[in-house]
């Protein structure tokens, strides 16, 4: 993202080029809510990002970005993974591509309640178990492990910005253990 | 499809500016298979669209199209519906947003057995009761219903080309419906 | 719930056959959150049921009951929601089968939240669209047409006991429109 | 299933008890396809049961049981899971009670095309990802690993019986992988 070119398919696009698709098409993405289960596949704590934005404040989040051109959904969830989690997370991507929502992120708060400033961006959302050992890189600080009550707690809630306190929400609602 | 130049929010993208995304960027699609259903929801009848494309081929098809910069999947799956089965069909957009599956369409047949020649696209799949009447307009010459087992016809499927074919079975496996 | 008899199948179980069969095996259950819908299919408002409970108590509720043997799903959603709304609610069942969420009743809180005192019941829920008039019936005294924000205020909230509250969260996550 | 006492919630039901509960009310089944992944969660191939069924003839199936009473839908998957693959299949139960499908099993194989003779079973069919090394125990004599393309050869598909070929395609329907 503060890179200064962005990689489509073996070739690069400078960021005027990315800003030009983006002016003219939805982008795709894709959301991933890292998550712990036990054996029986429950889930027992969710994985939060602390991670910079570009304006230098910290903020928590989840795994996210962009889908490249010619790269399947599979291949950018685990891109997304491997940058934010390491490369020893042990993801578990789901083996069916539905997800368990479509967030519709626009730069207006008022449309759907998900923003990003930068575009129009409609993501595919996922949970996904992670099995290994967890190592933020690039921008994210850390990894914060939460069961879903203490994610639930409104400090936590109140980190979550753009709408991923109901992203949390939505996910759990998926597995069954909202609170 | 056809025209020359493409609505995007209220401003319109020539040939040439659309293009230019479609090489930098997947593209957002949805697709809608338009289906009968009896007072308990059962799919007693699946929509087939037959349509001419551009190289003046008759092909069977669904409902399907573009997500515009700006636009909800909602409104782009209602815009769509309207312009392929006209203003009276009454199409029962789901409540929920999680499509059944999600479909990339590839230049490259190899790559996941759905083909798009013009371009990446990553398109949400709904099945879409329709309860009105149905009258084609555009590039739609007809629409055809048949029963889930005419429709897994041999005749049929092999119409449905560019893995339009596995759609259909997918949609229905969804239903619960697969002959 | 209240008669002395239970159909199954055309014929009838005594309260003793039902209660034996509920101490030896799960029960299976639907149940249904009605929504209204715009044009798009996006939940404006949600019913909910205020009904009175064997113990005399008023309670919110939606609309739940149990699946007959020899009954398909589909009839038994189609059976609890005429019952329930009467016969003129002109429910849309989902075309597919799939549930938003399985909730596992018990009548321990402890085990899942969701509590039925009289057994332990594994329930499909599906949000269910109505396009009619609805005339509760049978026990139900009224039903309460609330937009999401007003179903989640707490003075709603609290009314939906036995974990129904988790389950309108839930209906709601799976239909985007969380508040 | 052969034993002449059936447990439940650490209690046990003899033959006559089970057989009135079926005879009252449908029984809460679960079925698992079992399934190889990539790392990227695409399924590889697709684990068939070889089991002697109670005539005494060899039948394809996959995993698959009732659910008892205080038992969770986890714990009865992970039950037969452990059943009938080992103790170090290493199952990887989904964190989502969303079935991808409910099946409804009738003894009279007009109903929905699913057979079960014994009873009225509505069974949530969950695709479970498979880690570790399965060896089949009890009634069931082999498991054979195919790839989707193997699986769906006229062969194999017609030692599915019971409609559970209907069901191998819906679940490869729903993890993208139908041939």
């Amino acid at each position: 993202m503060s890179a200064d070119m962005t990689e489509t398919q073996g070739s690069w696009l400078t960021p005027d080029e990315m800003q030009q698709a983006r002016d003219r098409v939805p982008v795709v993405y894709v959301d991933a809510v890292p998550v712990r289960v036990d054996d029986r596949g429950l889930v027992t704590e969710i994985g939060l990002l602390l991670a910079a934005t570009d304006d230098g404040m910290l903020r928590r989040m989840f795994v996210s970005g962009r889908g490249r051109k010619g790269e399947r959904i599979r291949d950018a969830l685990m891109r997304h993974l491997e940058k934010d989690l390491g490369p020893l997370a042990l993801p578990r991507i789901p083996a069916t591509p539905q997800p368990f929502t479509v967030v519709e992120y626009f730069p207006d708060p008022g449309v759907t309640g998900f923003v990003d400033e930068r575009q129009h961006a409609v993501s595919l959302a996922y949970v996904v178990p992670v099995a290994g050992e967890c190592r933020p890189s690039q921008q994210a600080l850390e990894i914060a492990w939460l069961t879903p009550l203490e994610a639930f707690s409104p400090d936590v809630l109140v980190e979550l910005s753009g709408g991923r306190d109901r992203l949390l929400r939505m996910a759990m609602a998926h597995c069954g253990v909202l609170p």
